[in-house]
């Protein structure tokens, strides 16, 4: 095989593992930390919890929640302007994929300089960042594991995607317990998208053992748990899925993805659609269309989905393939695009964007913008 | 579950990957690198082509040999005496376990100062360590992927474990190309020991979703690639090999191991044994003694080394552990103590001494010396 690489941050997994923000912070050298979250984790607690911990290892703060579910370019640079007038020194993000992916843009800008812009497409962010460190409060982004940050150029109207080895924080506490407070929605859609991160990374022209590994437990985690968390929130069902997040974000982060993220990264910057949204619409469309260059790993995932191979490894990867749409239905979510957005005509420019995505590059099929359309219109 | 961590090093897997160490080096901001390597490395050639990687960095370098098979506390002083005198600023370690953990000793003490005596336990290394980049040559001690390093006590006749985040290089660069010059006995002795991490660590008392993920495929690759490894050199199968050493480092570094290398590391401070001839003896015997604490996992290895399941979880564990007994005698390694070692009646101070070892904190059946005793009696 070539040459591939493989990296994580720390990881702190488990219940009550928020309490170790501080000492974490600590040892990293923090004096004042600039944290990152979002009003709804306001509502929910799990700010102030954190502040808590903070003061309880007497550090300082600065609190930064001027994000929107799709991160804008100008939030990044408004969030760096107060880093530096404020002397921080560590960034702590806690959320779902957008404050997590916003910290990353406010350490990238701080450190490096510039403007968010600079940094867009793979390994060009020079300078270190300042320790970063993560608490995902769902269980779908990686974001807190993965080389990745999606921040939206307001004026293209473009969700940029920023891959370097330095956006990965140097600790990611990843506390079950913030799931606690999750709506069915946001499971689903959280379960959804790291799902795609499992799918994609599987197949993606750079995966190696080390991914697919990871991407092929996630696959069982979610499959296996996404439903007894919807209907009893089971404390150990809960914990899976964030399991299954974590080594989803494993596998994407580091084989990265494929056409269905560059089609979602071009359509929510279009259209601002939630990120989670566009997967259960667009996932089946894109494993078929890409089923011919990987028939064999198809197949696997098709064996997961189904629990038992059918007789061809083609019939097997498509029977998968049609019982992921049936699951995505009977967990409610859209099915359609007609669904969630209302202009058919953008698509052409959608998909023209979704050829630059970096995403693309690791799609197992090679794809022009006119084949990423006819996928659209598929499931319009 | 209770609360876990997961961390390893940046990982560079591949043929060739070692032209990266100049890179990386300087990234880390080399420039006076320390090299440790031993002498039948020399021989191979590796050493020198590693230095012409290095030189065409323009880095300037030290180069330290003076490591035993099990590495000693006086060599790690002598190093660590070298790196200051030199004004080196980055450790590379290039070799198998020995090597590796040599490094890792001279960069603590380097740093740390005192005797390496100091650092024996967990967590006891408080000073950042230098960079280190590792190149392991052997696939199976894990020691460029783990937090852990055995340096033998000489005047105490005791292999003491030192544990510790600050443990893991920086950057594991990963060639196995550097199998093509390992013998025989090397490659099985390596094979082994990676499989007596991964079997150890999945039944660890602090085993998790992440690291059992990790053990499960290490036996899997180990078991599928070694006879044909051995046979043809099938570069395939040597790289198989290759990564199931760092999906096993990967495991036990995060969930430690158990009675096998407690016992291991006690036999080897005491007649300086050569480490990986100590498990095929050992490691069948402490699975039977371990089974009634985990018999579901140890039918899940049953079931890896059988390709079966039997009519009852135990009659799957105890019929892999018997067939593994078989894969050793085929193997063609000592299967009895009296075939390596030659004092019987060292035993007892032995098992004393393993009992204090760290890694019998987390075997998952509590174990004092007289049971330690018995499991070797059994096997002598």
């Amino acid at each position: 095989m070539d040459i591939r690489k493989f990296s994580l941050p720390e990881i702190i997994f488990g219940h009550g593992s928020m309490e170790y923000t501080g000492s974490y912070a600590l040892q990293l050298g923090a004096k004042k930390v600039f944290v990152v979250s979002d009003p709804g984790l306001e509502r929910s607690g799990w700010v102030g919890k954190l502040i808590e911990v903070l003061e309880a290892s007497a550090l300082k703060w600065v609190y930064y929640s001027n994000v929107s579910s799709n991160p804008r370019d100008y939030e990044v640079h408004l969030g760096a302007d107060l880093y530096k007038a404020e002397g921080a020194d560590v960034v702590i993000g806690l959320g779902g994929g957008s404050p997590l992916d916003m910290a990353k843009g406010v350490a990238t800008v701080a450190s490096n300089g510039g403007i968010i812009q600079d940094y867009e497409g793979a390994n060009l962010i020079i300078r270190p960042l300042p320790p970063m460190i993560f608490l995902p409060s769902t269980a779908g982004s990686g974001s807190d594991i993965s080389q990745f940050a999606i921040i939206t150029d307001v004026a293209r109207k473009v969700k940029m995607s920023l891959i370097s080895r330095s956006l990965t924080p140097n600790v990611s506490i990843i506390d079950p317990e913030m799931l606690s407070t999750a709506g069915d929605d946001l499971i689903v859609t959280s379960a959804v998208d790291a799902l795609s991160h499992a799918v994609e990374s599987y197949v993606s022209l750079i995966a190696h053992t080390l991914t697919e590994t990871q991407a092929v437990k996630a696959m069982h985690l979610i499959l296996d748990n996404l439903k007894p968390a919807l209907k009893t929130r089971d404390p150990l069902a809960m914990e899976n899925l964030s399991m299954a997040a974590v080594a989803a974000g494993m596998s994407f982060s580091n084989a990265s993805l494929g056409a269905c993220h560059a089609i979602a990264h071009s359509l929510g910057g279009f259209f601002d659609t939630t990120h989670g949204m566009v997967h259960p619409v667009l996932l089946p469309a894109v494993m078929s269309y890409n089923l011919p260059a990987c028939e064999a790993k198809m197949a696997t995932i098709g064996e997961i989905v189904l629990g038992k191979r059918l007789s061809s490894s083609l019939q097997t990867a498509e029977g998968g393939i049609k019982r992921l749409k049936e699951i995505f239905l009977e967990l409610g979510t859209a099915v359609h695009f007609r669904e969630i957005v209302d202009d058919e005509t953008a698509f052409p420019q959608i998909c023209e964007m979704a050829t630059k995505d970096a995403c693309l590059l690791t799609n197992p099929r090679p794809a022009k913008a006119e084949e990423l359309l006819s996928i659209c219109q598929e499931v319009w």
